[in-house]
């Protein structure tokens, strides 16, 4: 049994709510193909990623500047697709540490100078349960939200 | 609280037993970088993924022959490195179609003429939980089980 599907008003806010929700854990694959479970973290409008300077993500986040994000379980999907907006050593970083702190159960800045916060900017969200959801599944296109 | 470390053995026994379970769910994710989410079958030791020709998925799979495949939840992971073995229509495949529905709960060969089966080869295997799990965590390496 299915339910039907929700407005995308009602998607917005279920993503909205879900993206500040404790302990955001998510799927973010680069270039590769490359992919790996992350905790991130909402923080102005950007996905925060903490991880070791020298890992493949991190790696291929800063070459090509894309990654593409999913949080799950698969038949409750939220994918965004976003850029690399900036990175910094988390050493560097107190507000970013400290809203990340608030969000998770691990501070990235007790892991060692070698790593780094990474801002995604997302330019487009998607949101489905099931097939019936899949129309009108995009809530933002080109960095804008449509609802 | 974290349990301890589970043994390679284990991790081995408790990902053959994830990866016949029902509804297979995962996270796959190619070149581009692209991420999907696919409900998979385990057949003859090939993850069996159903899709239209035509989505970026396939194409990405038939151009580059790699994928990273995930089964979550994001703190009991699976990770599969895999290249592509080879891909069918629907229509011409009926043990692997049988192996699907048998697994899953929908049935590819329903879902029109440009829909094909793909079928990876696992390369490497990995299994963690919590960090404590991240030691020790290659299964399998160059498609040999290490255990």
């Amino acid at each position: 049994m299915t339910d039907a599907p929700r407005s995308l008003g009602q998607r917005k806010a279920d993503t909205l709510a879900r993206l500040v929700s404790p302990v955001l854990d998510a799927w973010v694959s680069t270039d590769g193909p490359n992919l790996v479970p992350l905790t991130l973290a909402w923080f102005q409008d950007r996905l925060v990623a903490a991880t070791d300077r020298t890992t493949p993500t991190a790696k291929s986040l800063i070459t090509t500047g894309r990654a593409r994000v999913g949080l799950g379980p698969t038949r409750d999907v939220v994918m965004i697709d976003a850029v690399l907006d900036r990175w910094l050593p988390v050493t560097e970083a107190p507000e970013i540490g400290d809203a990340y702190v608030a969000q998770n159960d691990w501070d990235p800045r007790t892991a060692g100078p070698s790593y780094i916060f990474l801002l995604l900017h997302p330019t487009r969200i998607q949101a489905w349960r099931e097939a019936n959801e899949i129309p009108g599944r995009t809530l933002m296109r080109t960095g804008t939200w449509l609802t």
